[in-house]
């Protein structure tokens, strides 16, 4: 098998199957704001006014100029005559002079004349129309500036940006009821194999039914991909190279799964290799599951050749097929994976050289938040319900051959 | 503030509100199993057949019965007559009998005889139909056994299961296109304020946009709900408690977001203990944001009361809200929480006996994965634009009084 002698690390094979993508995707829409979670911006979006756009109460207390509070306290109170109520949701009619003051809610605008406001805790109504004040405020004090969450003209997302309740949030704010995004990365499934079958057909014997294209499909909706399906294709180079061809076209990727047959993926890599310049450039990664993974690019898009097993095409996928995407958006590369600190239960070897990803169950050890436990599930790289009864992956990086029981390890979720 | 006399720590306040909850919320739907993804099963699905349906091989290689092998090395191998070879995604046409072997590929069907499948790498091919095995094999090497993924009648997914990428091809697998879901957790989301219009409106001075149902809206999309949105009620009892008991007619679960001034707070208490019984269980939480947060249960449903600050009603929102769905939902609750392991780059205090959750950003050290330096963002909890920056919340227990710069902090992701 010539392909597997010079195994890539994952980390080197992917940078460099990335380092050969047009990216990010130079296709956007407009959306509505309020549509837009979990897609991403495709410009820099700036703030069209400063937010907030007038000077507000963080407290219910009485609107002052601090100057008129300098010395107060408990057993020396200033007294300021009451001039009236600031309205919610309108500006006061009223401005505060030497030795006023106003009531203010919470959200309340600062009255013209006022620059902090004292907690109602800190005051004590005199009689009729006068405030003691019994401490001494700040300039400022309990008090949100204008622009203080935003200056106007600032780049408050930057493209490459996925929306999450915040940014919608904070788009709302400045009433930006639309935003520009990547159009989604459009991600070509191929299955093929002269034993595959439809899941909605009953396999006769001998046959299977197609479990990667389903969960592929699933990791790209997830990563924030839209997958296209092109069906399955019997093992035939000829058949094969014209659907890749045709998903090439139509998508930004296209993912190929094939069997773990040497024989099959020759064909995967011949058939990538006759797509577009320059074809395959990885052949075989040093990792388990994953090995026969080949990795292509063809005139600036990604085609990636997986194996047919359901776990190593699934855990591969999120190697290699969700960056992929992720780049395709312009999302920053650098970002943290999702992941729980646990302890390993049992010890787990590793081949020196070789990076594993080892299906593991979370288990709560004290009932408590925070405390999980790490069972290994250990399982051909065939069984699919293996990964569906993990909660997340474990690495073991090349250079370790393996990792103790006991050790605090992080469990990335899947 | 006679509210704020005993208030809950978040923990707590949350156990008692899910106790008071009917759940899991009864009403399903059959899906197409390739849109389920996120959805939870709402019972436990049961494989109607094994997985592999027949004995496979894991390589390739040749079909052999195992004590054929017997003894077999490198300098004494066995010999075996070839007589055939195993078509992919057909039963055999032959069976195995006493030192015969089947040329097999990986994933091809075990020929009847055969119990054991010798890698290609460890024979040789001693003449025209006479293959020499090298080393001894036992019964079920590179085989995977009928069941060995599941065994028929089993329980593959239990009810309350989030569907992801491996469930989904898990069933898939065994043909099964369509699965019974939970219904999505209906949660109708009421802003009230004097100050708030809708984001597509350019406030007066005084006025601010509505961003609280937004951030709200996408949390709840985020945690399998569906946000049912009725608009900004005015400041006034009765227009906030007919809204309110709309939305609890029509929904699972309603949310108010209103003020935060003491006079909102408790209008908003009144209307909750109006809607049903039990009415308002915790007014006031020992956390910082979200204190003035109320928790009521209306005839078996959550009806919770947010501040109206942006940062507050999204970070009670995670705390809160998507609990509720989740537990509604039917989803277990110990489950683990997507986190990042950080280092604090600057000490952070904290009121003893208050649990805090500071926005912090995570920053890559040293441009590798798994190194992240987690910044916290201080700002008010009016400023959303500070949730925008952050990666996640780093939590300071009710115990502690702060975290040291350089201590390590599980930050979790939002």
């Amino acid at each position: 098998m010539p392909e597997f002698l010079t195994l890539l690390p994952p980390d080197e094979a992917r940078a460099l199957l990335l380092s050969h993508l047009s990216a990010p995707k130079a296709d956007s829409e407009l959306i509505s704001t309020d549509l837009s979670l979990g897609r991403v911006t495709a410009e820099d979006i700036l703030a069209p006014h400063p937010l907030p756009e007038f000077p507000r109460s963080t407290v219910d207390g009485y609107a002052v100029r601090a100057r008129d509070t300098f010395g107060a306290s408990d057993s020396l109170p200033a007294y300021l005559n009451l001039i009236g109520e600031v309205p919610m949701g309108d500006a006061p009619a009223f401005q505060i002079q030497q030795s006023q003051c106003a009531l203010i809610h919470t959200g309340g605008m600062l009255p013209d004349g006022a620059d902090a406001v004292v907690m109602l805790e800190q005051t004590q109504i005199a009689r009729s129309n006068e405030i003691e004040i019994m401490r001494a405020i700040a300039e400022g004090e309990n008090v949100i500036r204008v622009g203080e969450d935003v200056v106007a003209g600032t780049v408050i997302l930057p493209r490459g940006r996925k929306m999450r309740p915040a940014e919608i949030g904070g788009l709302m704010a400045l009433g930006i009821t639309s935003v520009r995004v990547v159009t989604k990365i459009r991600v070509g499934l191929i299955s093929s194999g002269d034993e595959i079958v439809n899941p909605s057909q009953r396999p006769r014997r001998g046959q299977v039914r197609d479990v990667n294209a389903y969960t592929l499909a699933s990791l790209v909706t997830k990563s924030g991909g839209e997958a296209v399906m092109y069906g399955i294709v019997p093992d035939e180079k000829s058949a094969l190279k014209e659907t890749a061809a045709r998903a090439l076209r139509e998508c930004d990727v296209a993912v190929i799964t094939a069997g773990s047959s040497a024989s099959t993926r020759d064909m995967t890599a011949e058939v990538i290799g006759s797509l577009g310049k320059p074809g395959v450039l990885v052949h075989g990664i040093n990792t388990r599951p994953g090995k026969p993974t080949i990795l292509g690019a063809c005139d600036g898009k990604a085609v990636i050749g997986l194996p047919g097993n359901p776990v190593s095409a699934l855990v591969n996928g999120y190697l290699f097929v969700a960056p992929v995407i992720e780049k395709l958006l312009g999302l920053p590369l650098d970002k943290p994976r999702p992941s729980v600190l646990a302890r390993l239960t049992v010890n787990v070897s590793s081949q020196a050289g070789r990076e594993d990803w080892i299906p593991v169950k979370l288990v709560n050890r004290k009932s408590e938040i925070g405390n999980w436990d790490a069972e290994p599930i250990f399982g051909k790289s065939n069984l699919i319900f293996t990964l569906a009864a993990a909660d997340g992956l474990l690495r073991i990086a090349p250079d370790a051959t393996g990792v103790s029981a006991g050790e605090r390890v992080e469990v990335f979720l899947i």
